[in-house]
C-alpha cells in the first residue's frame, strides 16, 4: 500500500494562506545530537562527564532505592558503615534487581543468593560457592563513585580516568546559608526543562500576566534583555534589567553552567533598598532518567540577603515539592492545570522529546539560541573549555555571577528609559563578571563603584 | 535463530479437521486502504475532504480542548466573540500545548510567552518581540475552518481550496424536530463501527435474541433482506422487510454516506398504525482518532413521527451518553460485558483494527461487502460521484432516503409470506429512491400510491 | 547521527578496576532459543507437543473465560452437556471475541450474529444464513482439545497427528491424598520462573537467612548438592542432603521433567522420625502466556505422609493464592516487596526476560545450567526421549522420583560430615531412581535396604 509522504511546504514557497493546516502537517525529528542521552551518544557522553546529584540523602533509608539515570538503570543506597553506593541495579549472579537488595553493614546484599556487592564493585561474599572459591576476583559488579554533598548524592558515570574534582561553588558562602534539597520528576526531554532558564521572557507571561501572582508584580514587565557568554567558556548568563517603580530599577543575571546546571537569582521582592550582588535564590540541575523523563534535582538556598521577608518555607522542600513551586508538578488534576498553568504544563507538554525543526523562534529566544549553540559546540568538542577537564582542575569552588542589583535610578522625563536599564543592566554585568574569581565582597564593591561611574556619566550626559 | 513460519493451510486444500486450531494460527494484515486515516493516506485523504464533526458545542467552555483527528492532535476553541477556532496543537513558537492556552476574546494565547493565534491561523501577538518586528507576517499557525450545527463543531480538514460547501440533510425537515447532540469513544478502528449499520442482521440476534430488550421483539425475527446503491453513487440502503404481526408489515430503509456517515431510521417501536416514510430517529459519524481510535458523534431525533410515545430521553444524551445505547460505553464492569454484551463489545473486540483476511463472509454480510466495495471505489478514484466536488455543488440540503414504513398486509395461508415482504419491500424503497429530490410530502404519496399499486397487483395475483 | 558503541570489555581483558560500571554498560540478548514460545518458534513447538494447563476448572462458570497461552488469545468454556471447549478467541466470522459469546448446551454462541461453534471447531450453525446453506461445511473454527483432571484444564496445542496421551504421574496415589488446584500470574518469562527449582541454594538465602521465616530453619544450612539426569532422557532431579540435628539427616529429591513441569517434595517440617520416599507437596507446570508473562498451573498435595502436622491451608489455595506462598504474588505493595522479597521479587525482577550474556553462574548454578542444556538438547531434537511419543506411548501414570528421605544418622567427631551426607544422599537417589517403574511400597523397600547397606559400610569404615 504506498502511503503518500505529507504535504509540507518547500523552501523558498509562501506564507501559507488562512486555514492552511493542511499544508502544516509535516513533522520534524527531535535534535538527537542535543537531547538523546543514553550510553555512547555524544551528549550522554559528555553529561558522563560531570557529576551529577541522582537522590536526596534523605531517599536512603534502610532499602535500596531504585533510580535511573541517563538511560542506566541503577540502585543507591547507605550501607551500615555510612558508605554511598550506586550500582547497576540488575545482580551480576543472575540477574534479580537489587533494589530487593539488603542493606548490609558493608555493602549491599541479593536476597536471591546472598552475594555481597561493595560500593566500588567488588564482590565482597558468595555464600553458596565454596569459600576458596576464585569466583569473586574474576568480574566486578557494575558501579559508579558517589559523593554525598548538602543533602544530594552525587554521582560519577564517565570513563573512571576521567573522573573530575567534585566541585563546589561560590553561592554556598552567603552569612547563614542554608541550603535544602529537592527534586521534581517531569516526563519529558531534559533541555526543554533546563533551557527554560535562559528564557527570562516566559516569566513576563507565564509567571504574571497569566499566571497572576506566581512572581512578584515587576516580574510581568518585559525587561531590557540580553546573553553573554561566560569568560571561562563554560557558560552564559542573562542580563535583565527592570524598572521597579519610578525610582528603582533592577539588574538580575542568571547563569547557565555547561551541560546542565543552573543558577537562579533571588525568588523573592528584594524590595526597594539599594542592594548590590545578592546571590542565588535556587540551584539546580536537570538531570535525564532517560530521553523522556527528567528529574530536576537543587537547593533553596535560604538566608537574609536572597529572602528578607523570610517569604520560604522549608517544609514545602523535599522529594516532588518545593516551596517557590508549590502544586507545580504532576500532582495537580487536568482541569487546575488548564485554569492555572506553570513551567511544568509548558514544558512537559511541549511533546516528551520538543522538535526544534517545528519552531518559530523570535528575538526573545537568544538566550536559548546561544544555549543550544554552546550545548552544541561542546558536545562536537570545539570548545575545549566547556570540558570538565579544562574547568575543574585548579579549584573545587567555582566562581559564579548569578546575582540581583537594585539601585535607585528615578525616571527621568523626555529620557529613554529603556535605553537607562539597558546601560545600567551593562555596567552591573561588566563588574560581576569581570571579577569573577575574586571575594564576595571585593565584587560586590566593584558592582558599586561601577555603578557609581555609570551614575557620573549619566549625569555628565544630562548636561550636555 | 530461524522461526518456522506459523502453519497455514494451503488454498485448494481440504477443510481443517476437528480441533486443528494448530493449522490455523496464520495472521493476515488489516485492511490498510480501508483502515489507515493518518496524512497521505488515502482513506485518510479522502475522508479530509468532508466536514467532520470533532467536539460537541457544548465542550467548548472557559479552556480550551484537546481533541485528536484522523492522527492530527488539535485543540478547539470558542473565544470571546463567538468564534470557533480548531488550530494544531502545539504551539508553533516553542511546542507548547494550547490546550493550557487563554482563551481570549479573539483567538487563544499560548500560556508560554504570550503569543496570541486567531482562528485562521494568523498570529495575533507576539508579545516579547517588539512591536515592529515582522516575525507575525512570516509563518501561520497551523489551522482548519470550524462550523458549528446544532450542538456539534464541524471541522474541513482537507486542501483549502477544495474546501466544499457545509451540507445538511433533508431528514432535520419534520414538524418539531429537535436534534440533540452526542459522542461515544470507541478504542478501535472506524471502519467495524461504521460497517455495523450496514448489518441489519446483527441486531436480531445481539440486540433481540441474545440481549433481550435491547430492541423491540419485533427486530428479532430474520428480516428478508436486500441492499442497493443509492442513485447519487455516494452511498447505500439497506432494504429490511419484517412482519409485525399478523397484520402488520415493516419496510425499513437505512442509509450510509461515503465516508463516514449513516442515518439511522425509527429506533423506537412505531406501533401497528399504517404509516409512510418516517425519518431518522438518529445519524452519526463516525470519526477516526487515529487509526485504532474513533469517536462517534451525532444527534438524535426528538419528534412525535419517530417516537410516538415519547420514549426517547434527552437528559441521558451527551458526551458519552446516549440513552438509545445507554451503558453501551467502556463505564460497563468486564462482568456487565460479559453477560450483556452490546454494540460496544462486539465491534471494540474485533481486535484494534478487524483483520478481514480472517473473516469467513455469508451471504448476510452482503452490506458490508457492498459498503467496502464502495468505499474502495472512492479511494480508488474510480467513482468521481464518491467525492464532494461532484455531490455538494448544487445544494446545501441533501435529499436522503433513510425512513420507516408501517403497512397493513395481513399474512394469508398458502401464500409465501417471505415473498410477499420482499414485495412491498421493493416497491417501499422504489418510491423512495426514486422520488429523491422530492418535497418530503410528495416522498410521503409516492410511497403511498406505490403500495396501493401492489396491493391492487397483489389482489389480482390472488385471483389468478 | 552516529552513536558511539557501548564500552564493553573484550575477551580476554582484565578484570574491570573499581567504580569501572562505565566499562559494564554493555548489553546482550536473551535466549530466544529457550524463551520465545511464540507459534512457530523451537521451543514454542516443542511445549506444544505436551498437553499444557491453561485454567481451573473452577474459572469455567456460565460466561467464557478469555485466556492467552503460548502467545495465543484463546477462550475456554464449559458448557451445558459438559463438555469444556478451547477455541481461537476471535470469532471466525467477523472477529468479535468470543469472550463475550453465550455458553450452550452445546457449544459456544458468538453475540454478534449467533454463530455457534462446537468444541472440535465445527459450526454447528450460522442462524443468520438460510438453513441450506453450505457455508458451516466449508471450514472449521481453530479449536484445541481439553481435558479436565484434578481440577485443572489441560489443553493440547500441538499438530494434531502428534497428540500424545494424557498422562498422570504416581505421585498421586499417597493414601488419602488430595490435589487442590492453583495458579499465579508472573509478568516475566517463563525459564526464569522454572529454573528456579532447580537452585535449591536460593532456600538457603531467599527464604530463610533473608526472608527469615519463610521455610524451616532446616533450610538455613548449605546443603550437599548435586543434580543427576533421570534414565528416562526426559529431565533431572536435585540432590539436597542436609542435617537437620546432631541425630539426623535428611535426604531431597525434586524431578523437573522437560519442558516446563516440576515435582516439588515436601513442603512442611517432616520431623526427626525416620520416613522414607515420601513425596510431593506440590507440583506445577509454568505455563507461557506470550514471551513476557507466565501462570503457573499445578497442585498442592494434602495427605498425612507429607504433611505430618496438618500446616496446610485449603482456604487459601487457588486462582492466583497459594498457602506455602501466601502474599507472594503481585499484590504485594512495593514496601513490602522490598523489605520481604520472595520467589515472586527475584524472579519478576530479572528483567521481562533474563539475560543469560550478562549472569556469572558458579557452581550452585550447575542445576541451572544442566536444566538448560537438557531444554536446548531438546529443542534441537539431539535427545529423542525429551519428546512424548517416546515418553509416553506405554503408560499413562508416570513413574517420578520427587522425595524426602529422613534419616537418623548421628555426627560423629573427627567423621567429615559432609562427606557423609553426600554418601548417603547418593545412596538413596541411587534407590530412587533405580526403582523407577516399581509399585512405591517396593522402592521405599528399595531405599531402605540401600540405607541400612550404607549403615553397615559406614561401621565397617569406622572399624577400619
Amino acid at each position: 500500500m504506498p502511503v503518500m509522504p505529507p504535504v509540507v511546504p518547500q523552501p523558498g514557497t509562501e506564507r501559507p494562506k488562512p486555514y492552511s493546516g493542511y499544508f502544516q502537517r509535516g513533522t520534524s525529528v527531535a535534535d538527537p545530537e542535543l537531547t538523546q542521552i543514553g550510553p555512547g551518544t555524544p551528549m550522554g557522553e559528555y553529561m558522563r562527564r560531570f557529576w551529577q546529584p541522582v537522590c536526596l540523602s534523605g531517599q536512603l533509608t534502610g532499602v535500596p532505592l531504585a533510580i535511573r539515570v541517563l538511560s542506566e538503570d541503577l540502585v543507591a543506597y547507605l550501607d551500615g558503615a555510612g558508605t554511598v553506593g550506586v550500582l547497576h541495579r540488575h545482580c551480576s549472579h543472575r540477574g534479580t534487581s537489587l533494589e530487593y537488595g539488603i542493606v548490609s553493614e558493608r555493602g549491599l546484599r541479593c536476597c536471591y543468593h546472598g552475594w555481597l556487592f561493595d560500593a566500588d564493585g567488588s564482590i565482597l561474599e558468595t555464600p553458596g560457592e565454596s569459600p576458596s572459591s576464585p569466583l569473586k576476583e574474576t568480574f566486578r559488579h557494575g558501579s559508579y563513585p558517589a559523593h554525598e554533598y548538602e543533602g544530594l548524592i552525587f554521582v560519577y558515570m564517565g570513563p573512571p580516568e576521567e573522573r573530575p574534582p567534585f566541585v563546589t561553588y561560590d553561592t554556598a558562602e552567603v552569612a547563614g546559608n542554608a541550603l535544602v534539597p529537592f527534586s521534581l520528576a517531569h516526563p519529558c526531554n531534559w533541555l526543554q526543562i533546563h533551557e527554560n532558564h535562559m528564557d527570562p521572557v516566559h516569566s513576563v507571561f507565564l509567571h504574571v500576566q497569566i499566571g497572576g501572582d506566581q512572581l512578584p508584580r515587576a516580574w510581568g514587565e518585559l525587561p531590557v534583555l540580553s546573553f553573554r557568554e561566560t569568560d571561562d567558556g563554560a557558560g552564559m548568563v542573562y542580563i535583565s534589567n527592570r524598572r521597579k517603580d519610578d525610582e528603582t530599577i533592577w539588574v538580575r543575571n542568571q547563569q547557565a553552567h555547561l551541560p546542565n546546571f543552573v543558577q537562579i537569582a533571588g525568588i523573592f521582592d528584594l524590595g526597594r533598598q539599594e542592594r548590590y550582588f545578592t546571590r542565588a535564590g535556587m540551584e539546580w540541575w536537570t538531570v535525564p532518567n532517560d530521553d523522556t523523563h527528567s528529574t530536576v534535582f537543587g537547593w533553596r538556598h535560604f538566608n537574609d540577603e536572597v529572602d528578607p521577608r523570610h517569604e520560604g518555607c522549608r517544609d514545602l522542600i523535599g522529594v516532588e515539592s518545593c516551596d517557590h513551586i508549590a502544586g507545580r508538578t504532576h500532582t495537580n488534576t487536568y482541569e487546575t492545570q488548564q485554569r492555572e498553568p506553570g513551567d511544568w504544563e509548558v514544558l512537559v507538554s511541549q511533546r516528551p522529546i520538543a522538535i526544534h525543526g517545528l519552531e518559530h523562534l523570535g528575538t526573545t529566544d537568544a538566550g536559548v539560541v546561544m544555549l543550544r549553540r554552546l550545548l552544541r559546540q561542546a558536545v562536537r568538542k570545539e570548545n575545549p573549555s566547556a570540558w570538565p577537564d579544562r574547568r575543574f582542575t585548579k579549584t573545587t569552588r567555582l566562581s559564579t555571577s548569578v546575582q540581583d542589583t537594585t539601585l535607585s535610578v528615578p525616571m527621568r522625563p523626555g529620557v529613554d528609559d529603556r535605553e537607562v536599564l539597558g546601560r545600567y543592566g551593562t555596567a552591573v554585568t561588566d563588574a560581576v563578571l569581570d571579577s569573577a574569581g575574586q571575594p564576595t565582597s571585593e565584587r560586590r564593591a566593584r558592582v558599586e563603584a561601577r555603578v557609581l561611574l555609570e551614575r557620573q556619566n549619566s549625569t555628565r550626559a544630562d548636561r550636555v
